[in-house]
């Protein structure tokens, strides 16, 4: 069948979605707090449901809660192109982070629907659970099982502060599934997300192609001086810890800078010994956190760092530490799914920008067992993970519109691989 | 009378002093805890006394504890020549901080009674109550009380963790003297004392002339940036509060060398908010301490660093609070005590260079009523308000021989002056 160049979906409708699930677990500021697996998590998950029986979709729930809504293919055993993304929030979270991608592809459906409109292959709306790692760390745990990155087991043995498991909870809530996790074959993985960053809403662009989720390293490092009075220490008999941890915030900074605009580097913490304001510091202790899409970069920062860290310590006279203590690769994500978003924007005219992903998404577990893309919307200012969150009525139907492009565009392209 | 060039102290027996004054408060790790005004104080004070006694001086106390011990002149009406320190300690003190001012005191006095040498003014040996403010702040409280810059009332109502005051404590122990605190003409005041810092040690000098008291300037700096996701946002969109407070770690020292080497410049307190490894420090307070013996330089420190940091928050776009929370005025030392001490190492033929004080001394106060000079002899590795800390017999005989030339000097320049 032709290509549909005039597809439409209802922003109306969109939105309206979005401002009725976000009245569950509504919080005074605005915001939305419905943790992974509790009672307001299942009214959620309950009127998702609800929504896709609606829309005429197929429920699907695996054993560890993930959730599939699916609108047949015309060739329905095609491996379906699978949307989605996560309802459960932050404490004191946003009503788009996550929601948005789950209810943007229930809008893609509902669209081809009113379209009366039928894909090659089958169309899937996934939520998957637990994304946040709030209540049950570590997050994005149940995409990760569906990817094969940790076993079920663990995934339901994981516990909330209280002592309840995430298998206990399903059970609770209603959400332990028949369905197995995973194994089964998908076409492609498209998740639409708010950027959770300032550079679209900066730039002017409507619209965020994913082409990589950053790999990212982090360090702890403790420097050691000697703690001397501040009075009668000459400074250069010192041995100051606080300014060799100083160079080293420069240092982290300079380095984020030279390989930019992609690099992302970090001190956020920083703990200071004695911390007495006439006591030249003996100790300091501070963490580095280092992310870039391409894991060459990354190594060569990392050089960087562990060379410019024992210049600035030997330059004092200082002892050191250094650890690096976690490790997470780059994720590029597959060309055929990128080009179709790509085409998404040509098609709907949106402005636009490649971008690259600094914040982990369940799309990056997905991606190692299917062809995966990611859209982002703008988010004023850049704040998400808070009662503030906020994004626009436009912005959210534009990556809607992308999205329906490319879903279908993939969707078709699964029969035509098969015929 | 002829001046006495070959005057000689006794080393030994000084430093048999020290070590029996060591035992009063003695601590397992070898050093020593003889807070202000306890039992222990008393015992210090007592045997104090009672050397003094057995080398025939007169013993004097006043309203605040302050015990003078007189060794009559030629001419008994003569302003005396001083000398002294204080016999209290820190809770994990040493055995020389204070203790080595007061019995290098009593040293010249018992080697004048050798010698049957008569001085044209009288000489004392003087001993400060609660010089370290570790039992009741603040400290040098009682030779401030001397030199009129607190008032006595103000001195006796001090109190300690458990609310005694010192007035009670005073009476107590049985120092709570009759004597007029302050008053009367001092013709010179000299303080040996313990360098409690490394440079004499690392030049190899034997003595250090002291002809100043650093000033201290201490601010409070608060940079407010933009809290933000250590992920998703571009290093050129930060607005990081540690990077700036980095950046004035580094100022800071960098005014310190300008202006060294008297200039002494810390940081020494800083507190990042959030803390949090993946999130750019949106707020850091941090301290700088300044001090200068040269209070105009101490203004150019001062300038320099208000434009620095003003620079430094706007490169980043940081707001910031910033505040001189304590000034004191540097101290210079009388030109002639400073040559007399400088006479007595010619004399003796001590290696020395002249020293600027970083730590604020009962010479200080001194120093605003009487001419006022202070001699310093190396502790090793400049460590002291500690049990390891530790100076050497040879140390400590020279320091006291050129504490006995400065007096005698002083004491019969004062004989010189009024004939």
């Amino acid at each position: 069948m032709s290509l549909p160049q005039n597809m439409q979906i209802n922003g109306v409708r969109l939105w309206q979605s979005l401002m009725d699930m976000a009245r569950i677990g509504a919080t005074p500021r605005g915001g939305v707090c419905r943790l992974a697996l509790t009672d307001l998590d299942k009214q959620g998950r309950d009127l998702f449901v609800q929504w896709c029986e609606e829309a005429g979709c197929t429920i699907t729930v695996d054993a560890i809660g993930n959730i599939f809504a699916r609108r047949p293919g015309r060739n329905d055993d095609l491996p379906p192109v699978v949307m989605g993304s996560h309802l459960d929030s932050q404490p004191t979270g946003g009503k788009y982070d996550g929601v948005y991608g789950v209810l943007a592809g229930l809008e893609v459906i509902r669209s081809l629907n009113d379209m009366n409109y039928v894909t090659e292959a089958p169309v899937e709306v996934a939520v998957w659970t637990n994304e946040e790692g709030s209540r049950f760390a570590p997050a994005m745990v149940a995409s990760g099982v569906f990817a094969g990155v940790f076993d079920l087991e663990y995934g339901l043995s994981r516990t909330d502060l209280d002592g309840k498991t995430m298998g206990e909870e399903l059970a609770r809530i209603g959400y332990a599934g028949d369905a197995p996790v995973g194994g089964r074959k998908i076409g492609a993985y498209f998740e639409a997300h708010i950027e959770q960053g300032p550079i679209l809403e900066a730039e002017g662009k409507t619209i965020g192609v994913v082409t990589d989720c950053q790999g990212q390293r982090w360090y702890e490092i403790t420097l050691t001086g000697q703690e001397a009075h501040a009075g009668p220490t000459p400074m250069l008999r010192r041995k100051d810890a606080l300014l060799g941890a100083a160079r080293m915030v420069e240092t982290v900074n300079r380095i984020g800078l030279k390989y930019g605009p992609s690099a992302c580097a970090t001190v956020g913490m920083m703990q200071v010994h004695p911390n007495s304001r006439n006591v030249i510091p003996g100790e300091v202790f501070f963490t580095v956190d280092f992310r870039h899409p391409d894991d060459a970069i990354l190594a060569k920062m990392d050089e960087e760092l562990r060379r410019a860290a024992e210049e600035v310590a030997s330059g004092i006279g200082l002892e050191m530490e250094f650890e690096q203590i976690w490790y997470y690769a780059p994720i590029k994500f597959d060309e055929s799914c990128v080009s179709a978003v790509r085409l998404g924007v040509e098609r709907t005219g949106h402005s636009f920008r490649d971008i690259v992903s600094g914040a982990g998404h369940d799309a990056c577990y997905l991606s190692m067992v299917a062809p995966t893309g990611m859209i982002f919307i703008p988010c004023v200012d850049g704040i998400s993970h808070n009662e503030i969150e906020e994004t626009t009525p436009a912005w959210a139907a534009a990556g809607c519109e992308v999205l329906l492009h490319a879903v279908v565009e993939r969707a078709n392209a699964e029969g035509a691989k098969a015929s």
